[in-house]
């Protein structure tokens, strides 16, 4: 497939989108995020061969929200290996991205490293792998990955979100309950909201998610921040579990893994070829973006590329 | 029924409980509460008639724990009325106490005010209706209705439990994400777990229930704390939800209003006659007093006396 | 209380539930059932001192449906006793009365014998006691109790349940997978959905629950049917699990032992006293007699007499 | 890759996995399935070239039970297309394969056409799409893609599956008191429980999941029973919901879309590729073949070639 054709596909599907931008509903549970346009769309590509192509809003910085999951899950599956799963699942969990209901039958013991109880827990590793500055870590492997030092987390929005954490708070004081998080619940959810407040562009993202494409490798440093086998099992994840309810239909529709944010935002990957980024604010009922999730399925659909 | 017979039948009580004391398990995550002596056992009457009665531990101080729960109700119904309604419901859980599953699935609605979630909320309300002193006012009340001034709240105990209440922390959250908890959520827990620490003996325990069996007035001091209509729906709510999800059963097997609580404390009305309190550490595997439900089963077995 | 009191009580009742009828929604599941006038009211009351009151529709006859629960349960608990609390509990279930969930994760044991799973196991108890023509022994007992030849299965209202029995059926086949049901599936809701079209009036209605309020002796034959503890004990089990998820609620308002159906009937019973049936067709979302819980409520509140 | 490299890795894989052999448990349901020798292990593979690779016992015919889902859904897919959705989702379950739970939940629309439920549905689909033989079309099409006639039901298997099948009527008859089954039950078990007693051999079901990696045309007679897309999102279903509670630990342990029987026979593909059969009788406990994963594991670590 040339670059030609990528381009030409994208540039298609930030046509054929229009239709569905404003419809879908911006989240609205963080002031911050509810005064995103919802008739923006940015998607951009990046390709292992160094190709990289971008259309409509994708130079536009975005709340990346859930999708940091992926990066916060690279460095502490990266450091801590197999252990990581005596304290998390790797299994789709069926329910609601915040449900206690799964963790209380299960004993504080998350289905996934995706859904909020699976993401506190790895959150709550990464400050204990990294305890002087667990943010600053995440923040640079991000910028490195992104090859940008324009991103950043948006402080506003972390401080809208904390106040709002409630939710968040129960999961992770449950999990406490069962003996699964070490971390002061105040500071965890400090941390866990500020990461989730990382905010990027969709050129930014494409260029970050390369690493997974590339089996652990981050192609212009060379650095390997996952072994093959990780970056594979990596990505498995992300296809099982990466668009929280709808993860079985993603996987169905478009055959790639993928990760999801509120934010509107969506990064995908093709192993081995390339990685792309999508952001739409606007979201459909399992909170995925209406209009990304279109361009995704167009994508694969039109190039007759997926996992499958 | 003639006082005589009161006291045979308490006494027979005391002699045919002994093979079960020990047996049971003393409530361990507290370290305060293990400490108990599974030996113990206690039982005291109150009757409207001003006859008092007790036998064995009756005069030794315990943690009364989840019995408080009636004490915070009164004051908050009595003060407040119907409105309590729209905050709890009055359906037994059939879920153990400390669930969280109903209550998501529920959107934040505790089934009840005696499962720990609805307790919460009801203490949430005192908070609300007395600012300045809860626990002074609940404590005010229980040494009145006690006659007592030895009624106490044990620091020790409180503490114990503050640090052991993740579980706790996890129903507020969740309650809070629902718009169901108004206060400070550390404030809460601290009202909640020095409430649950309140210490007196059975002595103290049957004289203080005394105001349910007179359908709402304190019989020493004449003060009405709940109407009439108020004592029998508190009382209608004990039999359907007073011990954990032991209710049905000891509506079944005793057939009075009770509640008890994880110290291994009862207290249980007859209304228009007297209240009874028991008091022994061991626990069956629902939490409650094993030779406490067995002693309350031989007392309204032997009288004949029960709601039925 | 006098006579003259309960008269002028029912018909002040009669007169304040007017508004309420024609509101509420009529069962339609059952077409034969769907046919009936939402304005009907009656409500019936027989006392242990041989008083008879009935005021309104109280001759009309109706489908008792679940009412006849307590009738099954009474034979089987009479004849088999405690054995039959291995194959079903006596806690509220807290769960709709056809719910699955539980039966499920309770590995085929109901809750209790109110709900559809449990009646369903105390109808092959009672099939297995009397295997040659169960239907026939109960309804010998109905009769005798309600002294009155009249009362007798609607063939038509059975039939059109069976032929919209799958939920049923789901929960027979679920308890028959984990060895809780012996009898032929398509035999048990036979005799299931036949039992459930006992039709009767309020007044034999009334008259049957004497034996209840009785203590376990049929008043006017002098027979007993279940033991005073047996009876004082499905007392409590109708006071905690008799009106579906409306149990812990009319136990809070009405404060009586009852038994609802989805025909609008309601039996409830004061021990040692009197027992009293209403009828309504109009039901609430719990499927109980709106104008019935009302009239019953009325009762309890006018004249001071309540189990509390 | 040479053909070469696949007998040396199969090879390898035969002699690594003799340690697992006879660990875990035979599924012991059905007696006729009690009685494999847990000793036995075979593996098959056939190319898109054209290739066929077996060792050990790939020539033993077994029940390959479950996986013949993935055969009924094609038929009925093939011929249904996307209106098949509107009957049976395509998210991950969550929860075990024969649960009732989230079937009365989501008010009987099954989540995926893999747990038993949505197979039930799917086999209700084929009844209705081949009213006069459904189960002859379904043999036939095995036959077909398997190249053998030896292909069979078991008759013996089917019978003592349908003694046994009360969790599956019950799934059946709740489904059809939601509206989502048309078939009589009877006759539904029985087509479902013949289909599940489909026998064949790992040489085989090698080759009659070709068709799937062959993008949904069977290889040697050209004939297309899915298009491209519907075998796209087949495969990702397989990935997503193909091994039971095990099928995101599949996905990230071997990282292909697979469906297995706890008849211990697992079938996976790689699109573009080839398919691979394995098969011994001991289940973990997601009642998986335990030496089956384990091989299959091997294969796409020692191959290097998986979806990701």
């Amino acid at each position: 497939v040339s670059s030609v054709d990528y381009r030409q596909v994208v540039e298609q599907i930030a046509r054929d989108v229009r239709p569905l931008l404003g419809r879908g509903a911006v989240a609205d549970f963080v002031p911050a995020l509810a005064a995103a346009d919802p008739k923006q769309f940015g998607m951009a590509l990046s390709t292992l061969a160094g190709e990289e192509i971008s259309v409509g809003d994708a130079g536009v910085p975005f709340s990346i929200q859930s999708i940091s999951k992926v990066l916060t899950l690279t460095l502490v599956l990266g450091k801590l290996g197999e252990e990581l799963w005596q304290r998390v699942g790797r299994e789709p969990s069926g329910n609601p991205f915040n449900s206690l209901v799964q963790l209380e039958y299960e004993r504080g013991l998350p289905r996934n490293p995706f859904i909020n109880a699976g993401a506190l827990v790895v959150t709550d590793l990464l400050m204990r792998l990294h305890p002087a500055d667990p943010l600053g870590v995440l923040l640079d492997f991000a910028r490195t990955a992104a090859r940008s030092t324009s991103v950043h987390i948006d402080g506003r929005v972390a401080q809208s979100e904390k106040a709002r954490s409630h939710r968040n708070q129960a999961l992770a004081a449950l999990m406490k309950s069962f003996g699964n998080i070490d971390a002061d619940l105040d500071q965890l959810l400090d941390v866990y909201c500020a990461q989730c407040a990382i905010t990027m562009t969709c050129q930014e993202l494409a260029r970050t998610f390369l690493f997974l494409a590339n089996r652990g490798v981050v192609p212009h440093t060379s650095q390997r921040v996952l072994t093959t086998s990780q970056a594979k099992r990596l990505s498995a994840l992300m296809l099982t579990c990466g668009l929280y309810d709808e993860s079985g239909d993603f996987a169905f529709r478009v055959g790639l893994p993928g990760k999801s944010g509120i934010g509107g935002g969506i990064a995908a990957i093709i192993p081995g070829l390339l990685s792309v980024a999508v952001w739409s604010p606007g979201l459909d009922g399992c909170g995925n973006s209406l209009a990304g999730i279109q361009a995704l399925e167009q994508f694969t659909t039109a190039t007759g590329i997926s996992v499958f």
